[in-house]
């Protein structure tokens, strides 16, 4: 079975390695979102792809949640004593990849590419590809005026309460290399516990990988981020309470209208079920607190899809 | 007293400290060689400027000779592990500095300007000037073809002979803000005992530098960096004996000529000071080994002066 998932950051970064330990690495494609890279110190980061990669290699530090395991942030630390830029909390290893990808960006090399050869650095067998290498950057608009989404969500800790999204560059990307032939060899697309706003939506602002999935003829699967109508980290509640106006299964399912078939909710969420329509509900336990409840989650998605 | 050094990396880094001890930190100025900057990882790496930096800060490795003291590595193993270029030893600290100096230079600060904040961060009084704000690179022709300077020096460890050099950009250079007016207020000028190939020459390749030089109405004393005819450490003996025909006084004051009204150089060399004219030598103990040896060194130096 070849899966394709859809995949923002953290979150979905360990559910893929759910994904990954429940099938085979290399039956699995990731399409990471690029909407969050951002430039800092002046370097290309890539927080979705890097949390993505870090799972699937084993190398991310559970229990800070985000970056490489046994970090240390010397760099970063001289960096602030020189009054240089220092709001985004670059580690001493996360740097050496982002000193990689940077000078290779800086030659011509697209992000596909340089991602390919970061996950073979890796060893890593999944395939991991940019929703895009076209710039495609996520802003945020908020009372404060529109904000790029790293200063929105690092420098003010996502506190502004969003008005709206804007996928800038979105228009005229075209999808990364290989995506659309993932989409179209998948048995099955899952769409990872990613905030739908902002970690999802940006990929299928890509409107060639819109389009695919609208075009599905295999199960499209969503995993909901929420747990009780509650986020477990991160904005995604406050987000669909204000605007999609609540914060059940219907609402994230109305994120991906016409675009999925079935969504993996909680228990907490099996008593409000309503309005999901010609979707069909999961009922999981969807707290990834440990491998065996990622790979679970995982299954419980895949079962969606006839054997 | 007020002085002026003219600098290259690590052993005229040294010398400087003994500069200020020997005097004031605020009464001395430094001009930096800029000859061996080199781009790394997409960074703009200043060795010499750094070299002196550290050392004016008490900030330098005593026992690795160059480098920041408690230097780590995690970076570039990062980066070595990417297969990233890493033949370019820049340690975790020191990265901090290029990180926020070559952001800085992006943004069209000029190095000088950059020099300038970076001291003041580390709580430095001295001035260190870069010799310009232009590019200025020294290239080396060898049998094997003309290198770049660092890539004659670090990689492949300054082993090829050197039949000549090329300093890049020194026709148009300008001085650095600050240079000709440290050289005009200068009641003596020191040219530390750097490499005068690779550390002094390139600093004297901006004409006005030189000329200002040549015109000095203050003793200008020089500092040879051999030690009975021998390098303390690189290839300064190699190159004097291939360029210059020999390793005495004379043969570093020649490099000098017309520049320079003493020289220091070491006992072992006392009895091989013929052919220095009208350079007067004084000779000292000059093998830097610690902090008081330096503070000595600077001391037989600034003897030349009238009080």
């Amino acid at each position: 079975m070849k899966i394709c998932v859809l995949s923002g950051g953290v979150g979905g970064a360990r559910f893929v390695q759910g994904v990954v330990d429940a099938t085979a690495p290399e039956d699995v494609t990731v399409v990471g979102n690029v909407g969050d890279d951002v430039e800092v110190l002046g370097l290309h980061v890539s927080p979705d792809l890097d949390s993505i990669l870090y799972a699937l290699a084993r190398a991310n530090d559970e229990q800070r949640g985000w970056g490489r395991a046994g970090e240390t942030w010397r760099t970063l630390e001289t960096v602030a004593s020189l009054s240089g830029e220092s709001w985004f909390r670059l580690g001493d290893l996360d740097l050496g990849l982002h000193l990689v990808r940077t000078q290779a960006l800086r030659a011509g090399e697209p992000l596909s590419r340089v991602t390919a050869r970061l996950a073979a650095s890796f060893g890593v067998a999944t395939a991991l590809l940019p929703a895009t290498d076209d710039r495609l950057r996520t802003f945020i608009a908020t009372a404060a005026g529109e904000l790029p989404f790293q200063e929105w969500f690092v420098a003010r800790g996502h506190r502004d309460e969003v008005d709206g999204l804007r996928f800038e560059g979105a228009e005229t990307a075209a999808p990364g290399p290989g995506v659309l032939d993932a989409l179209a060899g998948a048995d099955v697309v899952l769409l990872a516990p990613s905030n739908p706003y902002v970690s999802i939506a940006p990929i299928l602002a890509v409107a060639a990988i819109r389009d695919a999935l609208a075009a599905r003829r295999v199960p499209c699967v969503a995993v909901s981020p929420l747990i009780g109508g509650r986020a477990v980290k991160g904005p995604a509640d406050r987000m669909l309470a204000r605007l999609a106006g609540g914060t059940s299964p219907a609402h994230v399912a109305g994120c991906y209208e016409g675009l999925i078939d079935a969504i993996v909710v909680d228990e907490a969420d099996a008593h409000d079920l309503d309005g999901l329509g010609r979707v069909r509900p999961i009922v999981a336990r969807t707290l990834m607190s440990d491998e065996s409840a990622r790979r679970r989650l995982a299954e419980a998605a895949l079962g969606a899809v006839p054997a």
